[in-house]
């Protein structure tokens, strides 16, 4: 089973949407079993299937993998809270460091990325891999194909393998990024895109694509 | 005028080569005089325009427009070099922090970025705006359009604006990117793109796009 966290929230719920639709078997996790029920029920009945739900701690103890997509300000919290559930298991952490109000100014943390700071709260018994962190919740939202890849970032190449399979179960296309300090990459240009989106007033957000022509890694 | 330093370099070859043939007044410039008179010799026979040269100081001296086309490593030493040359005017630094032997790493400098230790080494007296970093030097260096775009940070939006329409001149689509703190995203790009090429073998270089609909700002 696959954990969404923050699965009440824009880009936690169209991950996991996309993800049901592909038909995997998904949980919705949020602070309180409650709202993370009726938002599952609520896509269960949009897509007919099953979806799973309960606190983030209950569902990221019953998944092999847990995706976290909480607002910066709460990243350090609940990965606390559910460092036990997790040994042993991949986290995809999605965090952006956005410091509200400026969150179009790069202000990447201490530890050089929010990636790196999950692992170090985590510790060294927990799988960690960064992604999604470019990605357009809105355009996530619907259905629609849309032209953006995923960079994927960590120190584990198997563990980042399975991530590039998962964006491609969302519809899209994941690339190997390196080690996970460059997350701090996708981190900071996620501010980047905020400014653009604001710029050049960009419907539904600006995305990033890798151009030239890719050869698979074996 | 507009003079490339490290002019003799792959990047600053490749972009005084599509600035002159643009009709821009370009001078290279390089440690020497020689070296880059030997380069704008090369370049003026290649091309048929006239390419003027001098050493880094005394090409920044006749420029309003100098651009900083060199190693992570020579960047203190230059600027610090032409900060008496370039009072009042623009520079553009297009410096990417790769520390050898792992260029592959996303290494940030304890200033946030290159762009703003070029801004701290050159004081407030020169408007600074980065760019260029994640642009291949391979395809820039030949004379076909390429599938790229180039993310452009500084303080002031005017500055800004004059080196999107230098990217344009090159045959690059600019964006305004934001402040000049916002050049971590660009600069730490560049060591990702370095793995992605490694990793799915991308001839002449991979390069980013930035996807959605964009409306040009006023």
């Amino acid at each position: 089973m696959i954990a969404v966290l923050g699965g009440t929230g824009d880009l936690g719920g169209a991950l996991a949407r996309r993800w049901a639709k592909a038909g995997l078997n998904v949980a919705i996790g949020s602070r309180t079993a409650e709202s993370a029920a009726r938002a599952a029920e609520a896509l269960s009945a949009s897509i007919g299937c099953k979806v799973a739900s309960g606190s983030n701690v209950d569902v990221a103890a019953l998944s092999d993998i847990v995706v976290v997509t909480v607002p910066f300000a709460a990243q350090e919290a609940i990965l606390a809270s559910i460092k036990g559930a997790v040994k042993g298991k991949l986290v995809v952490d999605t965090t952006v460091p956005l410091i509200p109000p400026k969150v179009m100014r790069v202000q990447l943390p201490p530890e050089g990325s929010a990636a790196v700071r999950a692992q170090r709260i985590l510790g060294d018994a927990v799988t960690v891999v960064s992604a999604f962190h470019t990605v357009s919740a809105e355009k996530l939202a619907d259905d629609e194909p849309f032209d953006a890849d995923v960079l994927i970032f960590g120190d584990n190449k198997e563990a980042r393998a399975r991530v590039v399979e998962l964006a491609g179960k969302a519809g899209l296309r994941g690339l190997h990024g390196g080690v996970l300090a460059n997350s701090a990459a996708a981190e900071a240009l996620t501010s980047v895109l905020i400014f653009v989106n604001k710029t050049y007033k960009v419907e539904g957000g600006a995305g990033i694509r890798l151009t030239g022509e890719f050869v698979l890694p074996d």
